[in-house]
C-alpha cells in the first residue's frame, strides 16, 4: 500500500502529488482492465428478477392456442408450418436471438393405412363381420375430424391381418403371459387384449409373440386413466377424463433415435439399416382401441374369471377367453380380426436451434429442449412445453436485443422434431454433434409437457442438478397455494430424508421417456426434466387421461390442465430461472457431492440385498466401498475448493477450471463397454435401466439378476464381476477428475 | 491520452498532481493487475535457450551407464531398483519435480522355463539328440551370463514340446504358407523356421497354426539385420553388427495392454480373464534361435531351392524342406524339437510418474513417456530414451527448484513399466485415467529408443504435431553436418512435397510400435515418437543389429550407436523444445491445418483406387469429398482466428477456449463403435491399422479389402457404406468442432 505512505508526508505538493496518485490509481481504468468487467461477468440478480416479471401468463395461453390449433405430427405439414413460426419468433428483430436454424433430418416414420385403414372386426365362424371397433375417435368438440387427426395406430407395428380367439392378457408382461400358459389357455394363434401400464408399449407385443399370441389390442382402462370413470357425462369435454372412445397411440418400436441409423445422424448420405432386419420393432401386428370397444370385447369373453389385479373399471367381469362366451353378443366361435396396414416411410423431420451467444464463455453451452410435434392437437403433449420456450425465448430475446443483457455462455433453445417416434430430433442432434456438446455442454433442460395438473412441481435429473433446481424454486411463487414458493409447496408433495440436508423434494431419476435420454445416457451430460403435476392423493391416472389422443386440444388445458396458466407461469420461471443460473453463473451452480448420496445409497441396497449372494462366489464389495468413499472425499475436497475460490478473488483461468471439472463430471460415469450391444446408447453407469429388482448401480443389478436367475453359472458371475470392475474404474476416474487438477 | 493534456496546463501544483496520476496509473501496478503477467505468460526463450545449453552429452551418457549396466527386464529386481533410481532423481531437492509416485499394476506376463529351459534340438529317427542349439547368447564382453540375462524366448508363446519335419517359410505371412502349400509341401505336423521381418511376431504363429505347423522357429538373418555380414570378427563387439549368436526376444501378443484385463486397470480388484480364454496370445510354441543355429538347420535342408526372395545371407542356398537333405549333417528323417516351457505369472509392474504443476493451467498436460523395462541390458533399447528423459527432467527440475521457472501447463513425466510385453504400463495408464487424460492432455511425447544412430532426426505423429516438431528442429543445431539444424539435416533424408509448405521434412503416421499406441487410438490425443536414426542409404537393417539380444550394453551406445552422445544431445534438446513450447506456449502450438494434407491425400487415393468399384456398388464418395471439404474450410477459418488473436490482446479465456478447440481436435477423431471388436483400443478413425493396400482412411480400406476380396457379398458392401458413413460423421464432427464456438 504504497500510496498511504506517500500520503503521510503531508506536504502540500506531495499531497497534491499523491492525490493524483490516487486519482490515477483508481479513477482511471487502465487499458489492461477493460476486458476484466466481463471476464468475471456473473448471475445479474435484477436480470433474474426482471425476466421473472415478464414470464407471462396470458402470453403463454396465447402461445398454446397457436401452437395446438391443429394437429402437428412429426413432419405433417402442419409441423413443418410451426417450424416457420419458431423460426420466425427466433428471428425476431425485437425479441429473437442471435441465430436461428432449422436443420432436417430424413428418418424412418410409420403411419397407419390410408386406402386400406387399420381395422378391429369380431368375425362369426363363417367370415360374417359382426362387429367393427371405431376407426376414429368420436367427434365430440369438432377437433376430433378432419384430415390431419390421424386415424389411432401403434407406430413401427408391422402389417398384417391375423385373426384368433381373443384372450385378455392383462399388461402384456412376461409374468402375464406366463399366467395365462400355466392356466392351460393355449395362446398359440391367438389374439391378445392388453391394457396400457405395467410394460413399455414395444414390450407387450415383443412378450406376445414369444408365446405364439398373432396379434395385440391395446386399450387404456378407466381404472388406470380416469379413476374408474367411463361415463360421457363424467369426461371430456365434461371433465379432463377421457372419453369412451379415446385412443392412445404411441410408438412401439423398442429404441430410441431413427431406427435405420444407430449411432449415425440420419442424413441423406448416411448408412441406412435395411429396414427388414432393423431391430427394435414389434414382431407382430398391434392395433389400439378405446375403452368403448376393449369393453365390448372384452366384456363377452368366456373362461376363467382373470385374477383381482387383472379387473379394470369397465363394469364387468374380465375373463380370460380364449373366445367369447356362448350367451354374449357373439357366437362363441367368432374371433377377432386385427387389420394393421401400417406403412414406414422415410420423410424429413426438423429440429428448430436457436442460439444465445454468450458473452465470455461462448463455448460453453446450456442447452433447453422440447419437442414439437404432438400425435393429435398436443395441447398438453408437447405444446405446454412448447408455448412456455416461446415465452421464455421471448423475453430473453428482447432483453438481449435491447442490448440490456447476453448471458456469460451460450444458450441453445431446441424444438426437437419426431420425438413421439422414439425421441428421434434430439437423438440424431447428439449423433451429429457428439463430440462438440460432450466437450462443451454445462447441462440440457428438457421441458416437454410443462403442466400435467397444478398442484406441485415434479423433477427428474442427474445429482449435480438437484441444487440448481432448489435454488432456482426457493425464490418463485407457487401457483398455489398464495405464500408459499415452488420449494416448500413441492416438499409438501414428495420428499425425502436426505443425509446431508435433512428433508428435501425428491429430485426423481430419469429415464428413457422424453428428449433428455440421448443427453443422458449417450453423452453424459447432466440433465433435468421438470414439469407441473398432478396431486397423487386426488387421482391415480397413469398419466393425463387423454394423453396421445384426440382429445387434447387448447379447451382441454384452458379449462380443465390449467384455467389462466398460473402453472405454465411457474414453470416458465422455473426454467428460466435454472436456464439464467446455469448459463450466467461466474461459477457453475452443479453440486458435484450431490452424487454422493445415490451412491452411497446404491452400495447400501448392493451390500444389503447381493452382498451375501455375492461373498458365495468370492465376489467382494470391498474395492466398490473403497471407491465410494475416494468419490465421497474427492467431491467433498472440491467443494471446499469452490467455497475457498468463491471467498477469494480467483483469476478467470482458477474459475474456468473448476468449472470444466463441475461440467465434465458426469462424462466419466460413461462407458460405452458397460451394457450389452442392445441396450443402445446407454452408457452411463449410474443410470442405465435396471432390469433386477434391487435399488443398486444397473450394471451390478442386471449381471446379479442375470447369474441368479439363469443357470448361466461361472460366466455369469464373471459378468458380475466385470460389471463391478467397471464400476470401480468409473468411480475411481470420476474421484480423480475431483481431485486438485495437478494430482494423478 | 488524457496525461497529455494535463501536463500540457503547465502549472506546477497540476503538474504535480498529474505527475501523481501518471505515476499512479502506471508505476503502480493495481490489484486486479496482479495475476494477469501470469495469466498471460508465454513461452520464454531466454529460459528455452538456457534449457538447451544446460542439457549436457556427459550426464546423459552417465545415466546410461548406470541405467544399463544391469539387465531390467520388466518386473524383475533391477526393474524394481531403477523405479527407486527414478523416483530419487525426481524428489531431488535441487533438480526434482513438484511429486513423484510410482504407482504398480498387477499384470500378466510371460517367462521362458527355469528348470526346464527351452530348447531346440535335432533328433534323429531313432529319438538320439543330433544337434541343440544354444540355450543363451555367447559371452562376448562378459555381460552375455550371469542370472539376470534372460534366455532368449517368446514371450506368450504357450508351452508345448512338439516335434517334426523341419520347413523353411520365409517370413511367415500367410502368403508364404500359402506358397508352400502350393508347392504341395505338407505343412501338418511340421516346425517352420522363419525370419523376422515382413509379418509381426505374433502373427508367424498364427499364420503358421493355420497351415496345421506345430511349432514355430524365428531368427534374425544377416541379410536382413546385418546388411549382410556374419562373421564373428564383423560382428559386435568389434562393430555394431549382430554376433552369431544374438538372439531376437520379444512379445508375441497380438494386442496392447495388460492381456487379462482389456479397458480396465490391472489393478488387484478388477475383474480377470480366464488366461486359458484370452485371446491374442500365439497359439503353438515358437522359439527365436541365434543366425549361428539357423545356419545350421537351414543349410541343411532338403527339397526345393526357395524362391530368390526368400534367400538370405547365412551362405547356403535356402530350400524349403520338409526334413534335411540325406548328404548333410543330419541323417533324412531327422525331426527339430521344439521344447518350450514358458511360464505366465502375475508380476507387479511400476510406472513412474512426475509432476512439474502448472503455473497458469495445471489442468492442461504435456505428456513425456519413455519405457524403462529392457529384453536384457537394453542400452538402446530403452535406456537411450530414459538417459534422455532423466537430463531433460534434471534440467528443467533445476529451473523449477530454483524459482527460475514454472511451465504454464503441467507436464506429466512418465517411465512406463512392461512395455517390451506390450505396451502394459502405459496402456493401464491410459484405462485407469481415461476420463482425465482424455479431457485434459494436449499432447503425448513418446521418446522410446532415442538413438539408433546418428544420421538423422525421424518423427512420426499425428499431423498437429508437425508444426511442432519443425519449429523447435529448426533452432536446434544436428549433431552433424556442423552448421546445419537438425531440421535442415532431416530435410536431407526423408522429405516429401506438401501443397501447403514446398518441401518439408517426412512426417511419419504412428503404427503400434510403443508406447505411443494407447494415447493416440485409445484416447485419441496427439502425439508424437521421435529418434535420431539411420542413412538408409547406408544400412538395410531392419532396426539396429542386437536389438531385443543381450549385446546390447553400454558399450555398444558408447563405441557404436553415438560415441560422444551427440545425437543424445541433439533428442535431449529436440524432446525438451517441443515439451517447452507444448507446455509454455500461451497459443497451443498445434496446427490443426495440418490434418488438412493427409486427408486430401486419403480421398484421392480413395478416388482414384477404390471410386469406381464402389460406384459399381452405388456407392458415392460425394459426401466424403463435402465432409473433406468442410474441414479443410473449417480448419482454415479456425487458423486465420488464431493469427487474428495473437496479433491483439485476447483476453485469457479467448484464448483458453481457442487452445481447447486445438487441443480435442484429435478427439473428434475417435469412434469406439468404428472398428471391429478384434482390433481392441482401436478407435481413431485416420491412423487405425489398415490391412487393404490403398492408402486410404482404414474403415474404408479394410472394409473394401473384405468386399473386394472375399464372397460376402452385399452385406460386405453395406459395411463399406457404413465405414463411409463413420468417416464423414467424425469428419463433419470434427469440423463443427473448429468453426466459431456458438456457431452450431
Amino acid at each position: 500500500m504504497q500510496w498511504v505512505k506517500v500520503l503521510g508526508g503531508a506536504v502540500g505538493a506531495a499531497a497534491l502529488l499523491g492525490l493524483g496518485i490516487i486519482l490515477g490509481h483508481f479513477a482511471m481504468p487502465k487499458e489492461a482492465d477493460v476486458p476484466a468487467p466481463s471476464i468475471s461477468q456473473d448471475l445479474d440478480l435484477e436480470i433474474l428478477e426482471t425476466v421473472m416479471q415478464h414470464l407471462d401468463a396470458s402470453r403463454i395461453r396465447e402461445n398454446l392456442r397457436e401452437l395446438s390449433k391443429e394437429p402437428h405430427l412429426a413432419s405433417s405439414p402442419r409441423d413443418e408450418a410451426l417450424v416457420q413460426v419458431l423460426l420466425q419468433r427466433w428471428k425476431d428483430p425485437e425479441s429473437g436471438l442471435d441465430s436461428a436454424e432449422a436443420p432436417a433430418y430424413q428418418v424412418l416414420l410409420s403411419f397407419p393405412g390410408q386406402e386400406r385403414p387399420n381395422l378391429v372386426t369380431v368375425v362369426s365362424p363363417t367370415g360374417r363381420v359382426l362387429f367393427s371397433c371405431r376407426q376414429s375417435e368420436q367427434n365430440l368438440t369438432g377437433e376430433q375430424a378432419g384430415p390431419d387427426v390421424v386415424p389411432p395406430y401403434t407406430a413401427y407395428a408391422p402389417p398384417g391381418t391375423p385373426q384368433g380367439l381373443l384372450v385378455y392378457a392383462n399388461r402384456g408382461t412376461e409374468e402375464d403371459f406366463t399366467n395365462l400358459q400355466t392356466q392351460g389357455i393355449k395362446l398359440e394363434g391367438t389374439i391378445a387384449l392388453t391394457r396400457y401400464g405395467g410394460a413399455g408399449r414395444g414390450a407387450k407385443a415383443v412378450n406376445a409373440a414369444k408365446y405364439g399370441v398373432a396379434g395385440v389390442l391395446v386399450y387404456a382402462d378407466p381404472a388406470d386413466i380416469n379413476d374408474g370413470l367411463s361415463s360421457a357425462n363424467a369426461t371430456f369435454p365434461n371433465s379432463w377424463h377421457l372419453p369412451p372412445s379415446g385412443v392412445e397411440r404411441g410408438s412401439y418400436f423398442e429404441y430410441f433415435g431413427d431406427p435405420l441409423t444407430p449411432y449415425l445422424p440420419a442424413n441423406p448420405s448416411s448408412f441406412l439399416l435395411d429396414p427388414d432386419a432393423a431391430p427394435g420393432f414389434p414382431p407382430i401386428p398391434t392395433q389400439p382401441i378405446g375403452f368403448d370397444d376393449a369393453k365390448i370385447l372384452l366384456c363377452n369373453l368366456q373362461g376363467t374369471v382373470a385374477p383381482a389385479a387383472w379387473q379394470g373399471a369397465l363394469g364387468c367381469d374380465y375373463r380370460l377367453g380364449p373366445g367369447f362366451r356362448s350367451d354374449g353378443d357373439f357366437p362363441a366361435d367368432s374371433q377377432v380380426n386385427v387389420s394393421v396396414h401400417n406403412r414406414l416411410e422415410l420423410r424429413n423431420s426438423s429440429n428448430v436451434l436457436g442460439i444465445i451467444r454468450g458473452a465470455v464463455e461462448p463455448d460453453r453451452y446450456v442447452l433447453y429442449g422440447n419437442h414439437r410435434d404432438s400425435w393429435v392437437h398436443g395441447a398438453v403433449d408437447p405444446s405446454s412445453g412448447t408455448a412456455v420456450l416461446l415465452e421464455l425465448s421471448r423475453v430473453l430475446g428482447t432483453l438481449l436485443k435491447k442490448g440490456t443483457w447476453r448471458p456469460r455462455r451460450s444458450i441453445v433453445f431446441a424444438s426437437w422434431g419426431a420425438e413421439e417416434f422414439g425421441l428421434i430430433g434430439s437423438t440424431e442432434f447428439t449423433e451429429e454433434f457428439f463430440s462438440k456438446l460432450q466437450e462443451r455442454t454445462v447441462a440440457y433442460i428438457n421441458v416437454d409437457i410443462s403442466v400435467f395438473a397444478n398442484a406441485t412441481l415434479r423433477a427428474q435429473g442427474t445429482p449435480p442438478v438437484q441444487s440448481v433446481i432448489f435454488a432456482a424454486t426457493k425464490q418463485i411463487p407457487a401457483p398455489s397455494p398464495v405464500g408459499l414458493s415452488i420449494y416448500d409447496n413441492w416438499i409438501r408433495y414428495s420428499n425425502r430424508s436426505s443425509p446431508a440436508y435433512g428433508l428435501v423434494p425428491s429430485l426423481g431419476s430419469l429415464g428413457a421417456g422424453s428428449d433428455y435420454a440421448p443427453f443422458v445416457h449417450f453423452l453424459g451430460i447432466s440433465s433435468m426434466d421438470i414439469a407441473y403435476t398432478y396431486d397423487r392423493s386426488k387421482t391415480s391416472a397413469r398419466i393425463y387421461p387423454t394423453y396421445h389422443t384426440a382429445f387434447d386440444p387448447f379447451g382441454y388445458v384452458d379449462k380443465f390442465a390449467d384455467p389462466g396458466f398460473g402453472s405454465h407461469q411457474a414453470m416458465a420461471r422455473t426454467a428460466g430461472s435454472v436456464l439464467l443460473r446455469l448459463s450466467d453463473s461466474l461459477f457453475l451452480p452443479l453440486n458435484v457431492r450431490d452424487c454422493g448420496e445415490p451412491l452411497r445409497s446404491f452400495l447400501q441396497a448392493a451390500q444389503q440385498n447381493l452382498g451375501a449372494r455375492l461373498e458365495q462366489h468370492s465376489i467382494s464389495l470391498g474395492p466398490l466401498v473403497t471407491a465410494v468413499e475416494k468419490f465421497e472425499g474427492a467431491a467433498a475436497a472440491l467443494d471446499q475448493h469452490v467455497s475457498a475460490l468463491q471467498k477469494g478473488t480467483p483469476d478467470p483461468l482458477q474459475v474456468r477450471m473448476l468449472n470444466d471439472q463441475l461440467m465434465l463430471l458426469e462424462r466419466t460415469f460413461r462407458n460405452p463397454r458397460a451394457f450389452p450391444e442392445e441396450q443402445r446408447y446407454y452408457s452411463h453407469v449410474l443410470w442405465a435401466p435396471r432390469t433386477g429388482s434391487v435399488a443398486t448401480f444397473p450394471g451390478l443389478a442386471n449381471a446379479c439378476s442375470r447369474a441368479m436367475n439363469t443357470g448361466l453359472g461361472s460366466a455369469a458371475w464373471a459378468e458380475v464381476q466385470r460389471q463391478l470392475s467397471i464400476l470401480v474404474v468409473a468411480l475411481e476416474g470420476a474421484a480423480a477428475t475431483l481431485r486438485p487438477v495437478a494430482d494423478l
